[in-house]
């Protein structure tokens, strides 16, 4: 009897210690996939765990989008951030997965009639054992599938099955929350671009002008090699930057004639009225410097900018981004009544007020700026109909080059310098 | 050797169990707390968990304020939603362990000097034992504090220490993601806020229309029963109702005289124009519905009003109600050049229109909000000045009363209508 208790407890032990690894592994990934409210990230995270701890090869995580009636995915390598694979919500062994709520166990994808080989046949990948899952949020509903491919020890078992159900509630809430908070975040972007946009538009004349410093601005901020938390910051007051000419009346702002002393002063107030608005929206604490940012846009390093005539370490970094990219947007804007100036004119212009104005630093980092980023902001408007080829051709060269090209004149230079010379002023000149 | 075996079996089999239970209620606690993105809920649910847990009468959840420097916490019944208590940052034993980061295990709370007993001697409640840890993000900084009294059977143990320390991991994750998604809610509200409130102003005329009209509209809302989130949906609609009038010239949308018929088409397109700055931002799907809300708020049910024309059923709810909000300010507004408008002389118009403009249900339901609330939203300026008793008297009787007082006449009331009835005057009429 004695021995019999033992082998009993023998099998109690083990069978406990197979739950304690199961609970093990659930909670550490009821932990780790907590830790992350980029979605993006968080797929990329659940595919990899769940490959780990099934023994896979591959684990892939499609999504249902409802409205397009589609089951999308992030491909985990060699794509840009961001890109997705799509295809309709009934198709494939994930798609009948997504459609029926049921676990399919394939020993052998390829026995299978209801398995797409279209995806090896592209990728060069062999499927073997497949394991399909629905995953499911708190109210049931099913949002999306879980698919787990080629087990390294033979096909899935019972087990595995239990341990993806029960892995597949916890990764449900996490995607909920990533996308509940990436709903959020793009509210509030798309709100702040529309507005930016919208208020731009008023007048003809600045139509464009804040998407367009916000774009020198990042780019300017890739040039100094600025980090992702600055560069949000930057983002948010560049596109904000003119809001506080909603404050100043249209008959003064749109004025055509010669300003008076106190319309000018009036125009004058516009950055502080900037900081006014954006100091009574609630910012997070990674994005504080927002109002002083965007309300300072208009000093200059001499002291003598406006409204508050702060000089040189008082302005904040940003903000002297910022005034050379108001600057630089309003000199090589095209207006009704003339064309562009030139760039040797505008350039000539900067650098008079590099010091006085300008912080030598962001001038200097400016030339930095790829040519055809330089275009693309430039030509916003026309975008499609810019030749992909050749402004990849003048991604290859920053602004300084084209700038000692032009003081050295197009005859003493190599053909090929010619050549993107020219290619920058055909687009620089609008002849396309 | 065999019964020695036993016994190691058995010890080995209990140590697992026990670990076995730990696991099982870290997993659950990590599931559960998973579920809750809303800070408040959170905190309640995590104090409410823990308590139980640790089989202890009560659990506390303080959080750093930085800024302030203060440790803050909701209190879990009796208080308003959103309502705290908050203290200096190095008080008591919480303050102290966010101070200093370490575990205090006091078995008898009053024999410890940095107990501040200040809180059960405003609540009645005796601390006997209290087990008081910090909460740690995963950079490892202190980010609150758990505070767990009175356990049940006898004094906190090491295993409860170890326990709280795991859960506190989890819940620190957990407050960190319900804080980030909070404060996105938090941008967004004070963005869309600030802004409604900035193109109200530009015009003295319509300075706090758009807040009131979302006032009234929730109001009706109340009235009407709705759920939370067709309130959120309509909340946002008000605020944003006029936002296409940034599509109209300053001299056409205030001028003071008579409009030609050409301007008047102008302003009558603003609704559009709403629509279609709205239909440029991302709203979550809870509240797709809020561009055309907004874009209905001048329809009519008789398919006289514009932009559309549309009848009956073809307006969303959420215009109509939009509707007779924005009329019902627009008649009880105090314009420069006069008063409001007498109360029954501003029904009276209101119901020649019910049926054609208005849909009577909505204006059934506006006359069951109470006059104390019409009364805050019509003064929202001078809110501050309002006799707080008095309103609260007003909040007992709806528009309805008034409006029935007013028909019947003052000599034919009761005393207490009548001493109702002159209260509300005395405010509709602004002597106070």
């Amino acid at each position: 009897m004695s021995s019999v208790n033992q082998i009993d407890l023998m099998e109690k032990l083990h069978r406990l210690e197979e739950e304690n690894a199961r609970l093990q592994v659930l909670l550490h990934i009821a932990q780790s996939l907590q830790e992350e409210l980029s979605l993006d990230k968080l797929l990329l995270k659940m595919m990899e765990e769940v490959a780990q701890i099934l023994h896979a090869d591959r684990c892939s995580v499609f999504l249902l989008d409802e409205e397009a009636n589609e089951l999308w995915s992030i491909v985990a390598m060699g794509l840009k951030k961001g890109q997705q694979i799509r295809f309709p919500a009934d198709k494939g062994i994930a798609g009948y997965v997504a459609q029926t709520g049921e676990i399919l166990n394939i020993p052998d994808a390829y026995k299978d009639p209801r398995f797409n080989p279209d995806i090896d046949k592209k990728t060069g990948y062999r499927t073997r054992c497949m394991l399909t899952m629905p995953l499911r949020n708190k109210l049931h509903d099913i949002i999306g599938v879980f698919q787990v491919l080629n087990k390294t020890d033979g096909p899935f078992t019972k087990q595995d099955e239990e341990l993806l159900e029960a892995i597949s509630q916890i990764a449900a809430t996490a995607i909920e929350n990533a996308q509940l908070y990436e709903d959020q975040v793009k509210s509030f972007n798309s709100f702040i671009e529309t507005l930016s946009t919208t208020l731009d538009a008023r007048d003809y004349i600045t139509a464009g002008h804040s998407r367009r410093v916000t774009l020198y601005t990042l780019a300017l901020s890739d040039a100094l090699g600025l980090d992702e938390d600055t560069r949000e910051e930057l983002r948010y007051a560049a596109l904000l930057h003119d809001i506080g000419k909603l404050g100043i009346p249209e008959s003064v702002l749109f004025k055509a004639g010669k300003l008076t002393e106190e319309e000018y002063a009036l125009i004058k107030s516009h950055p502080q009225i900037t900081r006014e608005i954006l100091s009574k929206i609630y910012f997070h604490k990674k994005l504080r410097n927002v109002p002083e940012i965007a309300a300072t846009h208009h000093e200059r390093i001499d002291g003598r900018g406006y409204p508050s005539g702060l000089k040189n370490g008082e302005i904040p970094f940003g903000g002297r981004m910022l005034c050379l990219a108001d600057v630089f947007d309003a000199l090589t804007s095209r207006r009704q009544y003339r064309d562009r100036e030139p760039l040797e004119k505008v350039w000539q212009l900067i650098e008079k007020e590099t010091g006085t104005a300008f912080d030598p630093r962001c001038v200097q980092a400016f030339q930095l700026i790829p040519a055809g980023r330089l275009i693309e902001i430039m030509e916003q408007e026309r975008l499609q109909e810019l030749d992909e080829e050749e402004i990849e051709k003048l991604y290859t060269v920053p602004l300084k080059s084209i700038l000692e090209w032009k003081r050295d004149g197009a005859e003493n230079l190599a053909p090929a310098e010619r050549e993107l010379l020219a290619l920058f002023d055909k687009y620089y000149e609008r002849r396309y």
